[in-house]
C-alpha cells in the first residue's frame, strides 16, 4: 500500500441558500483544491463526490458526472457516494484506497449540498428518510427527535440532572459559535460570539431538551481535497498531510442498538480501525473535527472517540479541556453547529479544516498551535454510517 | 494487485411492483450470493450497493446500512453508489479495487431498485433528473426522448433509411424477448416470445421512432455478487470467475458530445481500459450483457464496444451475428429489454448473468456453449457514467 497525502484543499463558504447549482458550488471548491495543489484539472484521474439531496434540492442526480465536465476533468470515473451526513467522508476514504492501491496517483474527492436551499422544514422532513424507513420514520422521528431522546438517555445513563446536562450542552454550542464567528468560511461567521448559557437555554425549543442553539443549521456548500501518492505529493507541496488511518462502520437502524445507547458502537469500531492503522492513541490527537449535528452529539462523539470518560465530556467542555489550548481542540472550525452542515459535503469540510490546522494556516484566534495529528469523525444518519480519519503532518 | 474472483452470485426475479422493501429485496439476492459462495454473512468485510431511487420510491435513503443489518453483516462499511443506471456497476468495480488492493479479502457488491413500484410515468419523470438538470431536463428531455433523437441521428449519420433502421431495431427487441422468455429471472419470462417486426412497429409510440417494444421496462429487483481474492476463491469454489478488466468513464452532459454522437465517447474510453487490463480484444469476447435501455442503444453499444463496424450493427442482428451461436452472443439474459431494468441493480444483474453463463449454469435454450470470456456494459444516464467489466473462466 502506498502512503497517501492530501496535497490540496478547497472549500466554499458554508452558508444559507445560494443561487449557484451544486455543480457550480462543487467546481468552486474543486478548483481551489486543484490550484492549491499546483495541478490542472486534466491531472485528476478520478472524481469521488458525496451528495445526498441533489435530486430533491435542485432536481439533479449523478452530480459528479456533470461536475467532472464543469471543472474540466471529463472522461474520468466520477462516483457519487451517499451515506447521509458521512457521504463525503466515504468519498474521501474511497479515494484514499484507490491511491493507496497504486491504481490512481491523483484523485479529487469531496462533497456538495444545497440543504439550506430546501429550507429547514422541508430539509428536515426529507432528510428523515435517511433514518430507518420501516421503524423510525413512520413513528415521526426526525433527527432532532433522535438526538433529543439521546440527550434524555444520556442524562439518565450517567446520572446527570437534565438541567445540568442542558448547561453543559449550551457550553458546547457557545464554544463552537466562538470558533465559527472567526472562521470566514463558516455559516455563522461574525455571528453569535456573544452567546450566553441563558440565551441558549432560552432559545426556542426544537425537540426538548434541544433548543435552537443546540442544533446545527442546514447549509449550502462544497468542499474538496486532492489526494496523491507520496511520490507525487513530494513534488507538489512542501507541506503534505498524510492520511495515516481510516475506519468505517455501520450500525444499521438505531433500534437495534438500544442496549448500547447513548454510545454509538459503529463509532467505537470505526475509530479503533483508524487508530490502529495510524498507530496512535486518542491522547495523541491534537485536534478533532467531530460530528456535532446537535450539542449532545458532541459529548457522545468525544467520549466514543476516547478523548474523555463516558459521562464526563460535559465537564471537560466546562473546564475548557475540549477547547483550543485544552487537552484536545474540538471543532476549532466551529463544527457543524457554527461552520455549518452542507450534509453531503461536511466530511470533506472536516478534512479541509484539519489540513489547514496542521499546516498552521487558519485565523490566529482559532489556530491550534503546533498541531501535528488531527482527526475527523462523521456520523451518517443516526448511526447508519460512521467514518473516521487520522491525518498527520508530513514535514 | 491481487487477482479478484466472483465466488457467488444471487438475484431476485426482476419484476413489476413488489411488496418487499428495497432492504428485503437486496437481502434475498445477497443471501443467495453468500450461500452460493459457501460463506456466512459475518465473513463479509464490506458491502457496496447501487441504489438510485430508494428515497423516491419508498422513502428510504442510505439503503446499504440497513441492508447490512438485515443480512447479518452489521458494522461493516456499507456504501451507497449512484451513477444512474450504472450504479451497481460502480459498486462492483469499487469492490473489485478494495479486494485487488488486498485491504479486504471478501466484499459483497450489488444493487437494488423498486423502479416498477413507482409506476412508469412517475419513474420516467423522476429518473429524468439524472440527465443534465441545467440544459436537458428543462427542455423536456426524458431518456426515451434522448434515445429517440439518437435513433434519428444514427439513421442520418450512417445513411440508413429510418424505416429500415426501425426494422433492425425491432429485430434487436425480438431477440431480447426470445431470450428473456426462457429466463425465469426475467421480468418478461414466458412472455412476448411470439413477437414479430409488425407487432413491434405497431405498438404504441413512446417517443418516435421508439415504440413500446423498443423500450425497456422499469423493474423492481436486486442482484448481488461476492468478490474474493484468488487465494480465498480457490477454497470456496471450483468455478471461480475472475474479473480481469474494468473500466469507467463519464461524458458529462450529452450536449457537450454533440459532434461525436451517436457514438458515446465514454464507452470507447471505458471499454478500452477494460480490454487493455484484461489483455483481450473485442473479437475474444464470447458473450456480452450490454446496456439496451432502448433498442437503438443496443446498436450503439455493440459498435462502441468494437463488436461490429459503426453503422453495421443492425445488419449483424438481422444476420444472427449478435445472437447465441453467432459471432458474439449479446444479452442472452434478455437484457434490460426483457430481463428488465431495476435501475440501481442492473449492472450487478449483468455480472450475475455473465458468471452463470461462464459456469454453464443457465437454461439450455439460452446457454452460450463453451463461453470463456464475457463482458458487461452499463450506461448511466445518457453518457454520464459508463462502466465495463471483463470476466473470464478460472478453471
Amino acid at each position: 500500500m502506498k502512503k497517501v497525502a492530501v496535497v490540496g484543499v478547497g472549500e466554499t463558504r458554508f452558508s444559507g441558500p445560494q443561487e449557484k447549482t451544486g455543480v457550480e458550488l462543487f467546481a468552486e471548491a474543486a478548483m481551489e483544491a486543484i490550484n492549491e495543489a499546483n495541478l490542472k484539472p486534466r491531472d485528476i484521474k478520478a472524481l469521488f463526490v458525496g451528495n445526498v439531496l441533489g435530486d430533491f434540492s435542485e432536481g439533479q442526480g449523478m452530480v459528479p458526472s456533470f461536475a467532472a465536465e464543469n471543472i474540466g476533468c471529463l472522461y474520468v470515473p466520477a462516483n457519487r457516494y451517499e451515506g447521509a451526513c458521512a457521504s463525503a467522508s466515504i468519498a474521501v476514504r474511497d479515494a484514499f484506497m484507490w491511491v493507496a492501491s497504486g491504481f490512481y496517483d491523483i484523485v479529487l474527492a469531496g462533497g456538495v449540498e444545497r440543504a439550506a436551499t430546501m429550507g429547514t422544514p422541508l430539509a428536515t422532513r426529507t432528510f428523515a428518510m435517511f433514518s430507518d424507513a420501516r421503524y423510525e420514520y413512520p413513528s415521526g422521528i426526525t433527527f432532532p427527535a433522535v438526538f433529543a431522546l439521546l440527550a434524555h438517555l444520556y442524562a439518565d445513563t450517567y446520572g446527570i440532572p437534565l438541567p445540568k446536562l442542558r448547561e453543559q450542552m449550551a457550553k458546547v454550542s457557545i464554544q463552537s459559535y466562538k470558533h465559527g464567528s472567526v472562521n470566514p468560511k463558516a455559516h455563522f461567521y461574525g455571528k453569535y460570539a456573544d452567546l450566553t448559557v441563558d440565551k441558549v437555554l432560552g432559545s426556542f425549543a426544537v425537540a426538548p431538551p434541544l433548543t435552537l442553539h443546540d442544533c446545527c443549521p442546514f447549509s449550502d456548500g462544497a468542499a474538496a481535497v486532492v489526494l496523491a501518492s507520496k511520490d507525487i505529493a513530494k513534488k507538489l507541496t512542501k507541506k503534505p498531510v498524510y492520511i495515516t488511518g481510516v475506519g468505517q462502520s455501520s450500525c444499521g437502524p438505531l433500534s437495534n442498538q438500544s442496549d448500547y445507547l447513548p454510545r454509538i458502537r459503529a463509532r467505537e469500531i470505526s475509530s479503533r480501525q483508524a487508530y490502529d492503522m495510524a498507530g496512535v492513541k486518542p491522547q495523541d490527537i491534537d485536534l478533532c473535527e467531530l460530528h456535532d449535528c446537535f450539542s449532545i452529539a458532541s459529548l457522545i462523539a468525544a467520549e466514543g472517540l476516547g478523548f474523555f470518560e463516558f459521562g464526563k465530556a460535559g465537564e471537560a467542555w466546562e473546564k475548557g479541556e475540549a477547547d483550543i489550548g485544552g487537552r484536545i481542540a474540538i471543532n476549532p472550525s466551529g463544527g457543524l453547529k457554527a461552520k455549518g452542515h452542507p450534509i453531503g459535503a461536511t466530511g470533506a469540510g472536516q478534512v479541509h479544516e484539519v489540513v489547514k490546522q496542521l499546516r498552521g494556516e487558519v485565523e490566529p484566534e482559532r489556530q491550534v498551535e503546533g498541531a501535528k495529528i488531527g482527526m475527523t469523525d462523521t456520523l451518517g444518519g443516526d448511526g447508519g454510517t460512521l467514518v473516521n480519519m487520522i491525518l498527520q503532518r508530513g514535514w
